[in-house]
């Protein structure tokens, strides 16, 4: 059963007698009353990711996705809290000095508070994390405006290209190979974004499963679609530069997910208004495509205005 | 490595940055300027539950165990998150129902409200459970007093019998098992103390490893020991029942953990309020040992003052 349609059937009557539920509909919990915003995330190994080799890695690698929900809200975390289960070589001395020199530089880039959590002992090897902040107010899922122009930060596919990298499924340079590895673990999330997009977003969401999956989830509850343009996608350099040799096609890069970046919609009177904000604070945001009416269908298209065909692509399998 | 021994090596010194850590010292975190209260709790098959044959019962007692935390503290539990990893079998459309069903219950008679959550496909079933409320103060550990009495709300050890009985450890007729399991499952956790402790307790825990030694955790950092009468210990008539039949000594039965009642310590002061308190509010109370100065070892004695050797019982071996 996929997790959406897991959340509707069973859990989402539960949260409609809360003052402040947001009916389970977005990626953090929003207490406006006492301006609480709390995310909760579990990652577990092989699957959120890929193993325990580099402990250190691990670990920004999932802070960094757990508080990049509050930061595509526009909410500065404040305290996370963590707890691990895993068996006794997971959390060997050495691994836990580690865990906790990584936590460290984390905390110190972030300015976050480790504020608690739980060690239990499991043969297999998961982390919750939750990331605690507070605002008066957030950016919300579902609140696109028809023709609102979607923007994204920073730049896509480079965390994939360190997942391939990482599985021995393409080979690389050693420049390039630490290049891309470092862009998985430790996704450059835009905590300089937290102040501006308040003013500018009308709706928002960060992509942790990919571009394309994250862009229906932002909006799937309003009768509206989205038009990417494939070409507008902002990629590295480096990434570039592996598609200028053909080794991967772009669509096959952009949306499989990790990336961290913030995805929102703005009205297109705010185009000047973003383009100085992207100025002044050094933030990259790139204008990839529009929110259009329901029937015309989602989609992502090519250099010649034609929709991509991604289901023959075997696109939204999660690798 | 012990959870505290792992706390206090690799992850103490990242907390102390915290503007309101608690130094990860006490069961629950506390923001005081934003009044926030978080306890975050991961349960694991096998070891925190028996096992998943009765969804609908063990989500009860994870839920009960969680808030049980804020109660002890005396902060109502308002918001809780649910994350759950488990495999298929685990989270069957049936399994699914009879959670939220029971979540629902829960809800109704706890005043909470579900309000997030994460549900993760793996092997191994878990949840993590945060609870979340709002206190301009709660109730500290380490914050005995010498002199003070030490009181225990409820009655201890009904939860290791039902996990006897679950287990097929001991015989007992049907009425017998069932109220037993039921004391395992469905802990009588102290919602009414909520608002008395603060007035009474200087400083209070909830007994989920077993009452020594959360005793010893509540005082942990503290220059003090404590003394405990076992024939004060309040128990309830059916464990006296199985207790006289010689089936198991009444200091096998009280120190096993998961039965979730308070214990605190008050200064003797005090003690005519606590009756009070106790019978306004029809919570039992029980008076059952003192705290005092550290050159006496902490004990618990037996009818003629004698303190009962634990080790030599193996006493503390977890089940």
């Amino acid at each position: 059963m996929h997790e959406f349609e897991l959340i509707n059937n069973y859990f989402q009557k539960l949260s409609k007698k809360s003052p402040s539920a947001l009916n389970l509909n977005d990626d953090v919990f929003f207490d406006k009353k006492n301006k609480l915003v709390v995310s909760i995330d579990t990652y577990i190994e092989g699957n959120h990711f890929l193993n325990f080799k580099k402990p250190e890695l691990v670990i920004k690698k999932i802070i960094r996705s757990s508080i990049s929900d509050l930061i595509c809200k526009g909410v500065r975390p404040k305290y996370y809290f963590i707890s691990g289960s895993g068996n006794k070589k997971s959390f060997s001395k050495s691994n836990l000095s580690k865990i906790s020199k990584s936590l460290n530089e984390e905390q110190n880039k972030y300015k976050i508070f480790l504020s608690g959590g739980d060690t239990v002992f499991s043969n297999k090897l998961s982390f919750t994390i939750t990331s605690i902040g507070f605002a008066n107010e957030i950016v919300y899922r579902n609140k696109a405006k028809i023709n609102d122009d979607i923007y994204v930060s920073g730049n896509l596919g480079d965390s994939y290209l360190g997942l391939l990298v990482l599985k021995n499924k393409i080979k690389l340079n050693h420049v390039l190979k630490k290049y891309f590895t470092n862009q998985y673990y430790m996704p450059n999330i835009q905590l300089k974004l937290i102040d501006q997009i308040k003013k500018i977003a009308n709706t928002s969401i960060d992509i942790s499963d990919g571009l394309l999956t994250d862009l229906d989830k932002m909006i799937n509850i309003q009768k509206y679609s989205y038009k990417i343009y494939l070409k507008d996608i902002p990629i590295s350099s480096n990434l570039k530069k592996i598609i200028d040799l053909k080794k991967l096609s772009k669509i096959d890069c952009i949306s499989n997910g990790d990336d961290y970046q913030v995805i929102f919609t703005a009205s297109k009177k705010k185009s000047g208004f973003i383009k100085k904000i992207s100025s002044d604070y050094g933030i990259k945001l790139t204008k990839i495509g529009i929110i259009q009416n329901f029937s015309n269908k989602s989609s992502i298209v090519d250099n010649n205005n034609q929709p991509i065909n991604l289901i023959n692509k075997g696109f939204f399998h999660h690798f």
